[in-house]
């Protein structure tokens, strides 16, 4: 697979090291990460929302209520650009100047598309459940009419596209070195706890295997 | 305290009863999280950037390499939204209509100013860090004046904020109850992992107290 092409937004200018255009790269992130931050421009004014996403080969979706103000504002094709971040760690060098956060970020540039087939649809909605719990969209009951009136699902090629890595370890000044304070990194990552059953679940019901020892998506079960 | 005024853009259309213009509510938020988003519009265009954020009394904080596009862009006042985003857990409801993320999100609309007086973006400086870690910065060596002229700290008022949460646990339709599914909350938190001393620390130097037991900023340590 070829790389994503590099435009004039998407070339870094400063620590071009760590970027990448690299899609296993950009996918990998996409698809560990939860939640995006859609910006977009309403009303002259720039705008941020969070939102979950998902992917299926170069596409990335998102969803939301049809009457939202994010949705209204994107499905017809306006510009967007949406940002993926999974923070790694805290990099604490020996100056204030050097310390730093170890990331991944993903930037999309693009224009949604709305998706009206509704057996499209289905298939994006299922493909997000997937992505958070495999299995799980076959357990519960189809959407309703109503349900897929309700929901708009966008979908953004992903053409416009780079990733942004920043690992490893302190990169201090060289005369800083011998300075008498701790340095090195807090590695940050995404935990999750044990499922809280819904307090009125049918008592027959226990703990389904796709949500034993559950890590999240993207992520090596442990 | 009063809350924050409402504006046209900041009040919830939909699920509004999430919505919190409450200063102490705001300020946990911004204060627990690492990352922020940073929205602005380059050559017409949105753009999100994601970057390490601090708050003090009623002045949200980020800063960045004097040469970045983000602070170019927002350091003579364009308008600008930051959002913040601390996901909680994966509600999974007995439809994916109902399936949703508890989160806190704190959206806040304004423009920059760009500190220019060297005390007060050496004090701001230091807020970030003592965020990070505190007590931190007095064991390292005062930033020295090349580093000051290539970092530029920028200052948003806090006027114009809302905060948006969901949290709590499946909110499912009632002729649903009795699927056959299970359905609950799945926690998802931040963990810290054990820190990592740089290969070079000096052999005399272990681990000092504001490290030991981290839990990072604003949460309580455990």
């Amino acid at each position: 697979m070829t790389d994503y092409t590099k435009t004039k937004r998407t070339t870094l200018k400063r620590a071009h090291e760590r970027g990448s255009y690299d899609r296993d790269a950009v996918h990998a992130i996409l698809d560990e990460a939860l939640i995006c931050h859609v910006g977009f421009i309403h009303e002259g004014a720039p705008a941020v929302i969070p939102t979950a996403h998902w992917r299926e080969g170069e596409t990335l979706y998102i969803h939301g209520s049809s009457a939202s103000r994010m949705i209204r504002a994107l499905e017809d094709g306006a510009p967007a650009c949406i940002e993926v971040t999974m923070t790694d760690g805290l990099v604490l060098a020996r100056s204030g100047y050097h310390s730093s956060v170890n990331y991944r970020t993903v930037v999309v540039y693009g224009a949604a598309r709305k998706i009206t087939d509704e057996a499209d649809k289905l298939a994006a909605l299922k493909a997000f459940m997937e992505k958070i719990v495999p299995g799980r969209w076959d357990e519960l009951r189809a959407p309703n009419s109503r349900e897929m009136k309700a929901t708009t699902v966008l979908a953004f090629p992903l053409k416009e596209v780079s990733a942004k890595i920043r690992d490893g370890g302190v990169l201090d000044d060289e005369e800083d070195m011998n300075d008498p304070v701790w340095a090195g990194v807090v590695p940050v990552h995404r935990a999750f706890g044990e499922p809280e059953p819904d307090a009125q679940l049918r008592g027959d019901i226990g703990l389904p295997d796709n949500l034993k020892n559950y890590t999240g998506p993207g992520s090596i079960p442990g």
